[in-house]
């Protein structure tokens, strides 16, 4: 994955060097052939600005479609509709009933942005989608009357289209610290509806959580390592409320499609959190089930070259970011379940924001403008041309100093 | 009630025509006789502007019982102080204890904002004085002594001098977004009180509230239509936590004298409240008793032409917030249960907040600033004027763009 | 003390003097022989400020023990390594294990900031090091494990190497408001480590904390006068989760040596909490154990000359404070039995912030700005001084106007 990672960012530098001016010997036949490959490849990876851009005069309904799957994929940062097609097939794989309502969601959540009149860049990147997808997904998750409940479906479309209201409240807040509402719309509204119905109600009762009374049963010699391995696919598939490995795995190649380091970081994030599992005496049955690793997944690519530039320094603050907000996670899942609540998101958006409010002398740590964030690989190559502009003006003014030191001895 | 308010609205618009330009045709009998009973009405609804003026000539005393009046109306964002006195002898129907209670809250917060010096205006338009009144009733509502029990006057003192420091330290945060601090420090101070002292507590006991741990008993067949419909002005009076429909109907009365708009706003959340218990399958009890209404009868309010300007666009905002804070209204009662206290005012204060914070695309939804919020009818006037304004600025340069090419064209 | 007090403060005016303009008299022996004691009392009372710019220029390791005991001393805003030194003799009298837990969180603190790059001064004057003291602290004396329970240190290392992170995340929001951070990061994360871990856990067990479930019994004939005198130094030493009297009594001095106002303040604070307690019908025990005191200590430091000007209306806020914050910890204390979790020093941070946040129109209520904050005495020194200068200007002007008038009259 890192060999892919370093083409990837190859590609990048690649593009760089187009702008540049043109070498005076031409490109041998594999260099061209690679360059179509990337320009290929370009098409369908990142953000497809290209498809995007053609999209925009289309008839409006297969706009709409557009915006949900990217709305579907940006629940991981991803904004790219191949990529939200692949997670609702894996959404698909796992549970019909819960696809339907996550599909619902996002659907709802885009209209009701757009009654809104909310900003109309950002419903086409799916940044009012996501909460609703979530929101959708999880109140059929948590809902303790099974599936194809059919009125499930109001307060699903109620919760949807309150989204993009409480985005853009919260919005008007983070936006004071240039920081994303992450999926903070989303863990209010589920928890909102489901402590304000409960376990005991005749309508939409929920599942029933319980804290924790009694010293758990671990006994290491009954650890079971081939489901440890595979809790870290399942806990990529747990962003989305899904506990099958296959989902998990599905997620990941949607990942990788359309950013590779998003992609490692979601794998480091889901280890990270099955390693702090075990350190801190977790039952095994929640590490297996993924408890552990989808904030950790979220918050490591969150700070791992997403809203920083990825340098050493970042990664490893990414990592630690990841083992905050597993142990965050803990300490959340116990408070949350004194009231009949999952601990839902609020680790990895706690624990993101806490990072990305850090302010530190070090130049290597770099938190880029909300407002230029797209994928790690372009954030990363706009950060490098920043520092080569910024270089290049440097020693163009030392060289003229230097002359003028220079006309004047003369 | 609708025409009322379409009268009332003539009114202000009455009032802008005077503004303009005198029309070359004197005024008939009736428009004359319309007008003096406009002018009449002018006297004692909306903030009573003239009789405030009047009062700040005279002794302390007398002013004092003015801004205390019309802290107890501002509660309901009323300032006027003969809504005051009718909400007080609401209250003394009620109770004469509670009264007591919420008439020393009132006064002793109303001083404590003097001694700190805080804003002279704010004071005399009751600022500080709709959190003490609160602060005074819950505390004697709440209270497990039972009435007289005289010792509680003391963290009441206490508890309501400390109303502006709150609020004064809320302010400061929140006037970052343009935003009031509603009941916020009520909200703090009441549950601070409550969770200090508790149930098991032998000076200051709290009634004993419990989590929800079993399905409620509901059978339609078992359904009381005339107690649905008094919850109506039940949920209005329990915003002052008043149980008795007539004291409700008395404050309907003390808030249609100030502003109909606010009074149908009023009535409209009480209803909705009211039927979002019905659907989120409330214990009919809870439901009879105004528990569903008294929250969404101040969001609605708030949101339906006090903090926004009165538009078709708003109302439905307005409605939306009040389906949203009664969903809310359950969820903190529920999570508030946990820890023995009321749901109190939260879920108002942060429906509101959050549909405050909001912003949109659409010129229809036009939040006031701060400083100019008055009463829905005066600051729908004033957005009218300002639209007009801002008419004719616009077509003022359209017409001399239209004389400068003419002048270019001759 | 209130005498001592009095002559620290003419040791301040008298610093003043010298600056001015000398008088011609010279100053007599007696005067010669105080002068010269007071610079002998500066070298080592204050921020000791010559011995910190002394130490610049010495060997890192001797540096980074002076940031450590300077760090162990900021707990009570003190910035004084003598003070840290005997602070850390007391933690040694109290408990060996708890005092070494509180050397290493204090080490890696500072350490990690040093790593993340944060502001060099502000590691040197400790203040990245104080949370790192108290998070160490309490999750020694919080842990079921018993003392010499080795394996903690891991927990205590990642922690204590997380405040810097988390006071660089809170210093950012708090710094719109030019608040400091308080003790906010040791009360997120210790609480963070205590709810992830909770008593049923098999390698950081945390002790049972319980919420009260019946009547406390409170006969009045049963009270322990000595005992409860005794509660003053106790609940002075509870801030640093200390209950022996003498080593709070060594607290007591180590606060006399840099600053005679905060200690005052501080033996203040720890009676009115103890007041409260009994106001509030609380157990004595609690009384007894300096519950009740060290959040008031520490609140009634904050506000009594340290974040304010001195001056009598600001000595009677500190008292108004420390009474809110005792109310404010019962509260909080309650609400937190419910998690498992002790009180921490949420309260003294939560009444701190209100009373900081606090505007009024009184002019002898002189908020500092945060980075001019030092310690008490040369805080109303630079008050005194810069009113002085106010004065001056202000006759300065008045004079020159009359002299311009009396010209023009001429």
């Amino acid at each position: 994955m890192a060999q892919l990672d370093m083409q990837s960012e190859n590609g990048n530098s690649q593009e760089d060097t187009k702008k540049e001016p043109v070498e005076p010997a031409g490109p041998t036949a594999l260099q061209r052939a690679r360059a179509r490959f990337l320009k290929g490849v370009s098409y369908f990876s990142g953000d497809m600005e290209v498809f995007g851009k053609w999209m925009k005069n289309q008839f409006i309904l297969l706009q709409l479609l557009d915006w949900v799957l990217r709305g579907a994929a940006q629940v991981m940062f991803v904004n790219n509709p191949l990529s939200g097609l692949i997670i609702f097939a894996g959404l698909i794989l796992q549970n019909y009933w819960w696809a339907l309502n996550g599909f619902v969601g996002t659907l709802f959540a885009t209209i009701s942005a757009l009654i809104l009149k909310q900003n109309r860049g950002a419903i086409a990147a799916g940044l009012y989608g996501y909460n609703g997808i979530l929101v959708g997904l999880l109140m059929a998750v948590f809902s303790n009357r099974g599936d194809w409940y059919w009125w499930l479906l109001l307060p699903n479309i109620f919760m949807s289209m309150m989204c993009p209201i409480v985005s853009s409240a919260l919005a008007s807040i983070n936006s004071r610290w240039d920081l994303p509402v992450f999926t903070l719309p989303f863990n209010i509204l589920v928890c909102l509806h489901m402590v304000a119905t409960g376990h005991y109600n005749h309508y939409f009762p929920q599942v029933l959580i319980e804290p924790r009374s009694e010293l758990p049963n671990i006994t290491w010699a009954e650890i079971d390592v081939a489901k440890l391995f595979m809790s870290v696919p399942v806990g990529i598939g747990q962003v989305y409320g899904c506990d099958n490995p296959w989902t998990g795995g599905i997620f990941i190649i949607s990942l990788f499609i359309s950013s590779p380091i998003t992609c490692a970081h979601a794998v480091l994030g889901s280890t990270v959190g099955m390693v702090s599992g075990l350190a801190l005496a977790a039952p095994f049955g929640d590490i297996y089930f993924g408890l552990w690793g989808y904030n950790c997944v979220l918050a490591c690519i969150a700070i791992g070259g997403m809203f920083y530039a990825l340098t050493w320094q970042v990664h490893l603050l990414a990592i630690t970011c990841a083992f905050f907000c597993a142990y965050l996670g803990s300490a959340i899942a116990n408070i949350m379940s004194r009231f009949g609540l999952p601990a839902c998101t609020w680790p990895f958006c706690l624990s993101a924001l806490t990072f990305l409010l850090l302010t530190t002398g070090s130049k290597r740590i770099f938190k880029l403008p909300l407002a230029q964030v797209t994928y790690p690989e372009k954030n990363l190559a706009s950060f490098w041309k920043m520092k080569k502009a910024a270089k290049k003006e440097k020693a163009e003014k030392e060289r003229k100093d230097k002359e003028e030191t220079d006309e004047k001895n003369d």
